[in-house]
């Protein structure tokens, strides 16, 4: 492993220095092959999705581990805009001169070596290999024991096209050892890996972020909040409120829970809760919203709990500031919402809260690359440092200082 | 020590939306209550350094330990120019509207509670201690055990003003537990602590690198290089070499390994020899350089080491590549320079050698928050991520997302 690792630092420097030319020209030569080798991959696919059958796992699991013609065209659709991006590499960041003279830029680089540790979805494969060449790192991928198969044959066919290049082809790697033990090296050799990637359970996040020596960039839960201010528009309030909860209610950006003000619960209760009926939502609520529709009892642990199904939790709040408090102690840090016309009340939440991003009147579902108009995500960050929220491109890049001097001596 | 951090945590919610005026009163109240307070902050050192020549510990670090009445003013001048820096919370780092309308502004805000572990100088406290408060952070004090004293006078000082203005005193705190275990206990909280930098020695960074689960900046060693081009104007080379060396040995910017392009080795080392003999510079070199001036061997480890002290190892280098090759091989990623009129070799340094800081023509001795034109410094940051090189005030700030809408749903 530190052999493996050692190489793929080595490889970092010839890697972070290709020309966007050459990435790109590359990366369109990578979308074109996995078309031209669909069979072969959705054949290996096959074998996983046997195992799967047989192990066995369940239908939405089996759902997005499975690979066809089509979701192949799509990864190297993906592929393809990544290529289109604007080149991230080289952005001049900052910079000015000095009293003495010396010119100091601040300039996007290449982070260097990338683990990624996900699960299931084998089309994280391409498109994480993809967002690391494009920025100029290179990455060490341990998918998930389910999709071993799948995995080997999207790399073999994107390093084939690295190879075709005369490109080192462990810049696209997988790790060597892909048991737990392997995990637990790749997390200790700070010397050759310079960021770690889980994406996945909370087990895996919190053992990485626990016993990793590498800097790690989490991509943890999503306990999102909406909170239906006293000045709420009413019609907005409600259609946010269905949208945040039921668009796709198991994903990390979905609301968990709906705070409401006491002086609106008894106007805006009854009708959001006619409307989660017709999607088949589960509410669960404090004592004072009881009051005004008829659901089971909300306890703490409810508050507590990121369901990533169809169920919420309702609570009825004093005021704005009690919103605030209760976020603060529940709350991930992912994605808070506003509803509100007062700028003043607007402004306060906006600027108390604290969360990768905090909405005024437009639901949380919009934390995402796309939504964002970053283009392709790496996922969504739930780190404080670095990278907060949607983790686009530029968020592969670190940054250094070039310092044009003329002789200057101190 | 939980129930310690949990109120550090509480209390963050407020120092971070305090305005800066009301934070440029406070830091200003706080020169002049250490001005007030001199005599009593000198008589607490002055307990420090009995114990420090009883301990004994050597002229050194009782030097760096020891507080004059000059020396508190100039803590109180650094706090001062605290104050008139920029307002680093709130800066619009980015924004853009997407398709659908979502007003997306990315804003710079507090990081949260920080941990600072430092060793010896008592001016360190009151520094970083202005600074955080600046940024709008509550800082975890860690200072020396053998300048216990002092840094509890200063702190209480400072704590005095806080306290005046109706602020919490543990905005600005020393933990609690002074111990090893309330180090190793501080870097377990993450779900109270967002970040921790540790400064000293190479022990203290390794050990809460490799344990720590809160994210760190290390501030860890220097080993840095001067290269020496073919192309490179001698008296240029002469004047850089010797500043980078000998202005101040002891410092983490300054170099340690000299690279010679072979070609020039017979012109520049014997000048260069001479000029160090002058400073009483020790030199060891490989055999190649021996062939020009009668100095030591150096062996690899002596490449590997940051001498802190008036000692250089030179090695003769067959081309920029060869030099670039060694860099990556035993430079720290801390500050690197070459010496060349060359406009391509240049560029292809600057942007090959992975360091916080790339010279071109100007001494090493430049990477420091004062020199870069940042203001007072927390330190200098061997992170590659978050902070990299002079660690300013802005670096104790991270950003969220501010999104404001009309009603979007997705």
């Amino acid at each position: 492993m530190k052999q493996f690792l050692e190489e793929s630092k080595k490889i970092s420097r010839e890697i972070a220095t290709l020309s966007g030319a050459t990435k790109n020209k590359v990366l369109n030569e990578m979308a074109d092959a996995l078309i031209e080798h669909c069979d072969f991959i959705v054949s290996c696919n096959q074998k996983d999705m046997s195992a799967g059958r047989l192990a066995p796992l369940d239908d939405a699991l089996l759902d997005r581990l499975l690979l066809t013609g089509d979701r192949v065209k799509d990864m190297a659709d993906a592929i393809k805009e990544i290529a289109t991006l604007k080149e991230p590499v080289g952005r001049n960041l900052d910079g000015w001169v000095t009293e003495n003279g010396l010119n100091i830029q601040k300039v996007s680089i290449p982070i260097g070596v990338i683990g990624i540790i996900y699960e299931s979805r084998p089309n994280v494969t391409s498109d994480t290999a993809a967002l690391c060449f494009k920025s100029g790192n290179v990455c060490v991928l341990k998918g998930g024991k389910e999709a071993e198969h799948s995995n080997k044959a999207i790399a073999n066919v994107l390093r084939s096209v690295l190879a075709k290049n005369k490109l080192p082809e462990q810049a696209i790697a997988l790790l060597p050892d892909s048991t737990r033990d392997g995990v637990a090296n790749l997390i200790k050799q700070d010397k050759y890996v310079d960021l770690i990637v889980p994406r996945g359970g909370e087990a895996l996040i919190k053992y990485v972020s626990e016993n990793s020596s590498v800097p790690v960039v989490k991509h943890d839960k999503g306990l999102c909040h909406v909170y239906i201010d006293k000045d709420a528009n009413h019609e907005k309030a409600i259609q946010i409120a269905i949208n945040a909860k039921v668009q796709r209610p198991g994903v990390c950006n979905a609301m968990e829970t709906l705070l409401v003000h006491k002086e609106v619960a008894a106007y805006i209760l009854p009708p959001l809760h006619e409307a989660y009926q017709r999607y088949g939502t589960e509410l669960k609520g404090c004592d004072q919203s009881k009051k005004f529709i008829d659901i089971q009892c909300a306890t703490q642990e409810d508050y507590d709990t990121e369901y990533l199904a169809n169920i919420l939790s309702i609570k009825v709040v004093e005021n704005v500031e009690d919103a605030i408090h209760h976020i603060s102690k529940f709350g991930s840090g992912h994605s808070e919402a506003i509803i509100s016309e007062n700028y003043s009340i607007v402004n306060r939440f906006l600027n108390e809260v604290d969360a990768a991003c905090v909405y005024a009147n437009a639901s949380t579902r919009f934390t995402d690359g796309a939504a964002f108009g970053l283009g392709a995500e790496v996922g969504i960050s739930t780190n404080k440092l670095h990278s907060r929220g949607p983790m686009g491109i530029n968020d592969l890049t670190t940054f250094k200082y070039k310092i044009y001097g003329q002789g200057q001596i101190r």
